[in-house]
């Protein structure tokens, strides 16, 4: 199986698919195109979130930081980091790897 | 930080970086350059392993399966699979993710 392929030509919502699941652990490909949180949302996760970015561009805030992040960058969100999805790139899709866990 | 970037340019073994890790999962960074496992030994795990070619080529032996990884493939391999790798491409570093968890 590929995380790069079979990516939709029309994604009006972004795309989560789960890869793999355990009681402790989640492993998810998320798709954007040009989506972002909604004004004002913010995530707020009981599980900590290791996400890397695998194609496209993206910008997130993560509590007072901004983070740009291209293809091979990785951020490891804490439990409870307040972060949202400010910008993805309307040129291309943005495919995420998040890995969720405690 | 990027896992596309930082890699040695002269390789003389894998690899291996951990990249987040807590009491449940621990997710590194592998970099092979032509290297596979030695003859005759397999890889007997506790944890199930979910693995991610990043950049490269590698063929992994899992069990009775011969399995081909080329740049976004994924595979899960369950706990105590016996799985070995190969072959990875002499032509440049293969980049792989792996998150091992229960």
């Amino acid at each position: 199986m590929n995380l790069l392929t079979n990516i939709p030509a029309d994604l009006p919502t972004e795309l989560t698919e789960t890869l793999a699941q355990s009681r402790n652990v989640r492993i998810e490909r998320i798709i954007s195109h040009g989506h972002a949180s909604p004004d004002g949302f913010w995530y707020d996760q009981d599980q900590r979130e290791w996400v890397l970015l695998l194609a496209g561009a993206a910008r997130l805030r993560i509590e007072d930081r901004t983070v740009e992040l291209l293809p091979g960058d990785y951020i490891d969100i804490p439990a409870h980091a307040q972060h949202r999805v400010d910008w993805t790139t309307p040129d291309e899709p943005t495919v995420w790897l998040a890995v969720f866990f405690e």
